[in-house]
């Protein structure tokens, strides 16, 4: 029995990979791929291709960067004295939007959750113990989720860093724990981030 | 204000523009993508790709098709007296899964629908028109969908077929096989009772 031509099927499967889209998603989205113009069919081909060769993680912060360092990093106008530390680059953004954080990042990706078999080794924690080790660090402020993960991942780098000349903040409860940042409005992340407190 | 990358930026907002895909499974697939092997999005990329270079349609019956005929086409064990019009390559799949027709197809795509603008100038009428004058033909059976614009469609070919020599059939209309009368619809019962058949 004739099925689509195998090209097609091999699309509609590799979409069907992709989370969130389903069987007939992925079918769907094959044939307007189709129908498309050609350019952009071309583009959004190319655009996948680019962001896997291209994208890599900053080498200071892990936030995502063209080049070695990300746009933050190589800003000279930040202020190099204070470290936000957020699970994802989401949350960077976030954090970037309310225009109320002049310092830099570091992106943990990801956080503490054994039951999800992930460690304080499968995230960038070393990284950051190092960096703000080696000197000019003055306040770390942890933006990790307002949820159990989050603040298991908090606690953890809180205690890592104990004994280090370092002021140790986290973002204030502004936030409505079990939330999330990339859902937070621009106002509740204002208030998280000019009331943080000492821990 | 820095956002993600522009190549991820770009990404994103090309996604997006896929049925059924919003802003937010836009970034969400992106993110998925950059945290994917690099071996299935590049895949993923190619097979867009390919899709678009080497799919084209059967230049005489419009399926799918790698060549230039399609495998159904291009089969000699196919009845080439008989053509059976369907909307969409779907459709045609589906007619093939039942294993009960073994003549050609003729792929419109689309259906005849003025309030989305599509006229009978944008199907590919005029070429099954063209093939059934050709010769050869002995029956034509419409398959498009039993809806307004399906019935629209059908009723628009067999107008334009009058005064040829061909038999012009269509799906039989009825109860679905596996349903109750209780639950048919009057639209149902009455093709169910006025289209009855002798057994």
């Amino acid at each position: 029995m004739p099925g689509y031509p195998k090209i097609v099927e091999r699309l509609i499967e590799q979409l069907g990979k992709l989370p969130g889209i389903g069987p007939r998603s992925a079918e769907r989205i094959a044939f307007h791929i189709l129908k498309a113009d050609e350019k952009d069919a071309l583009a959004l081909s190319q655009s996948i291709r680019d962001v896997k060769t291209q994208i890599r993680s900053c080498k200071v912060c892990f936030n995502l960067a063209e080049g070695e360092l990300c746009e933050i990093c190589a800003d000279p106008r930040r202020d190099r004295s204070i470290i936000c530390v957020v699970e994802q680059p989401k949350d960077l953004l976030a954090i970037e939007s309310t225009g109320a954080y002049h310092g830099l990042y570091h992106v943990l990706m990801g956080h503490i959750s054994p039951l999800e078999g992930v460690g304080p080794e499968d995230l960038t924690i070393d990284a950051l113990i190092k960096r703000v080790k080696a000197g000019g660090i003055e306040e770390v402020v942890i933006a990790t989720n307002p949820d159990v993960a989050g603040d298991a991942t908090a606690l953890y780098i809180s205690e890592a860093l104990r004994g280090v000349d370092v002021k140790i903040t986290r973002l204030a409860r502004g936030l409505p724990t079990g939330g999330q940042i990339e859902y937070a409005n621009k106002t509740i992340l204002t208030d998280a981030i000019t009331q943080r407190q000492k821990m």
